[in-house]
């Protein structure tokens, strides 16, 4: 027998399965503002007016012509006029005429005549006089209208996944109904005779299942709603019927434990019969990982995930992601996970056949950050508790200590 | 009037701040494994067995005496006699004596006698003669009992914040209840004449309130439970009583926009009188997030922020993050932002008075991150959404081109 005749590489395993299976979002939804915290974007939104609408003043001061205040100084300060003052929130009528002034407060209105505000700190006040102390350049603590945002430009791009900044913009600009993409639904399994659920004492040989919690933490971290499968005994007849019944209420499905080609197996031989066009990869050259099944049964993605811990983390980060980012229709550029260059404190090899990810430890040494090895099976879920992200090492590749790497931080 | 005498550094009004309130978790509760993910573990939670149970074959192969196949190769295979197969998920009887081997599915009990497993893809098999085309040395493929967690150890730490890989190494120990902090409650309020509800449209001179959206989603991402508090006007009683109100149930009071030294200002009038000792700092050399007012009222802490929307972000970063932080009940490893090094594209300087903060736009350039500063005022929001972090300069510091800084990733 020999395993993974078609084993290929994890770039062209993505290329092939998202070529297949053209993640995009299922539809969207509109989402009150103070819910949509990193929710994505679906449409490109506009300024529907400038942003702010009016001059504004950005400190407390007095708003000037920066032409009578040019040659201000502390050794010779310039008398201004004491004009009136601007009501916080409201218009002004005020003018600012040559050789006056008017009391602004932050954020306040910018009287017309006035192109510069000069803050109260650089002012000697007597009576209706207001000494300037200092030259204020036109402009100087003015925000001015449009200059944060200008009617009809875009100011969030579909895609966006959106952070507390873009929440405040959208305010600002009267959104409160944002057009969201709706989440993708994932079903996650885990597959084996010898899996117990975390509340059962396992009995000699079994093991509580830790798949069905990683995976679906990481499917939440992501912003898809994972929908908790449970765990499925190694029959075909059972497998086949719990995903089917998955497939009808979610748009992927993660099974882990079973596309080893182990004589137990047997999720490769379900997945196929469960549609069109069926198996896309099975094998992927990476370590660990290399069991992995990706397959589009009838427009829904069905992935076979190794059964050890770390592997099934690991695949679901570099080949399930990715086709979930799609259907959370983020834009290319927000895809992927955060990396971070680092440089490696022990040398590492990968197996000549495969590119090989090793989790890593990070710690800033002076300048930079400093990745550390952390060694262990990948069936040892400890060495992923113990990590900050991974690194990947090229097939056939040896890096010695002081290599700079990228690091793939974890969410 | 003098402004700020008591203007003090960044650390020093750290320090003094978290002295006073020394912030901690106000107690903590029992949380389902399923809905713990991100929340801060209130306990050092050892393992109550060895992980795995038992000797786990990492592979799907045959188990061996690693001394029989010493010598093996594709040239000279070593037979062994298959004396039977582990079935997974039970205990097995069989043994492994001199010269024989058992088949053993990936997760499947080693049995006695053997201390190794051959990969399947490693031996030819004719009927009940495996033979044998590599060595096996001791431990090879064996995941050992208690190797990734022994019973007694501390797997995870209190105040470590729940990822998934914390989740799956929970339930391979059986945690299904975890004990975690109770997040703290944060009252957010925006105070000022100018400011009307995104919902409505501003008259002139009025603007919409974001800091309510941006500080609430700042203090959700952390994993505190914002109240929005709404806005306040620039009245001492109403602003008072709002406060008051929200002291009675939040952990934390925010409020934006009042805290500049305006004539319309009232967060410095109403605060002192809200609580004992009061008013720890007034005044912050930062730039943008001067006028800043950090408080500690009967027990409660209580910041004024300032107005522009920008300044109140990276006040809420540098300095409420910190006080959320340990009432989150963080370990301290785990406080504070992501921070990675990067390269600076333009040259950057501060005044000489104030910690300069400036938002970066962080893009892979070659190995290294090339950080570019975005320009613009701290009314400017769009500053915000434009970047991806910030850098510190420190006061009176020209960064020339090419200087290494540490960027605070937003979350």
């Amino acid at each position: 027998m020999k395993a993974f005749a078609s084993v290929v590489r994890l770039e062209e395993a993505l290329e092939r399965y998202l070529s297949a299976a053209q993640p995009r979002p299922r539809g969207h939804e509109v989402v009150p503002l103070e819910r949509a915290l990193d929710r994505v974007c679906a449409e490109d939104i506009a300024a529907s007016e400038d942003l702010p609408a009016f001059d504004r003043s950005t400190v407390d001061g007095y708003a000037v012509r920066s032409e009578d205040v040019l040659h201000a100084s502390t050794k010779a300060p310039v008398p201004l006029h004491l004009v009136g003052a601007v009501a916080m929130g409201e218009l002004t009528e005020l003018r600012v005429a040559s050789g006056q002034c008017v009391r602004v407060p932050t954020g306040g209105v910018v009287p017309s005549g006035a192109d510069a505000v000069v803050m109260q700190e650089h002012v000697r006040r007597e009576g209706h006089v207001v000494y300037v102390l200092r030259p204020a350049p036109t402009g100087e603590n003015v925000l001015h209208r449009g200059e944060d945002a200008r009617r009809g430009e875009v100011v969030v791009w579909k895609g966006t996944r959106l952070r507390p900044q873009e929440l405040g913009l959208l305010a600002g600009l009267g959104v409160v109904e944002v057009p969201c993409y709706l989440p993708p639904r994932v079903a996650v399994f885990s597959t084996g005779d010898e899996l117990v659920p975390p509340d059962h004492r396992p009995q000699p040989g079994q093991v509580r299942d830790m798949n069905s919690y990683t995976l679906s933490a990481q499917v939440a971290k992501l912003g898809g709603v994972p929908q908790f499968g449970g765990i499925l005994p190694d029959r075909a007849g059972t497998v086949e019927q719990a995903l089917r019944d998955a497939m009808r209420t979610a748009d992927v499905v993660l099974a882990s434990g079973g596309s080893s080609v182990g004589t137990l197996d047997v999720l490769s031989e379900v997945i196929p019969r469960l549609g069109q066009p069926g198996v896309v990869v099975h094998g992927v050259a990476i370590k660990p990982g290399k069991p992995t099944l990706l397959a589009l049964c009838d427009g829904k993605a069905v992935v076979g995930l190794p059964g050890h811990p770390v592997s099934a983390m690991v695949v679901f980060d570099l080949l399930v992601r990715p086709v979930l980012e799609g259907m959370l229709g983020l834009r290319p550029q927000l895809r992927g996970p955060r990396t971070v260059p680092a440089n490696l404190v022990a040398p590492l090899a990968a197996p000549a056949d495969r590119d090989e990810f090793v989790r890593v430890k990070l710690r800033w040494q002076e300048e930079v950050l400093a990745a550390e090895p952390v060694l262990g099976k990948s069936g040892m879920i400890t060495t992923m508790t113990r990590a900050d992200g991974y690194i990947r090492v090229p097939m056939g590749t040896r890096l010695e200590v002081g290599s700079s790497v990228e690091v793939r931080l974890f969410d």
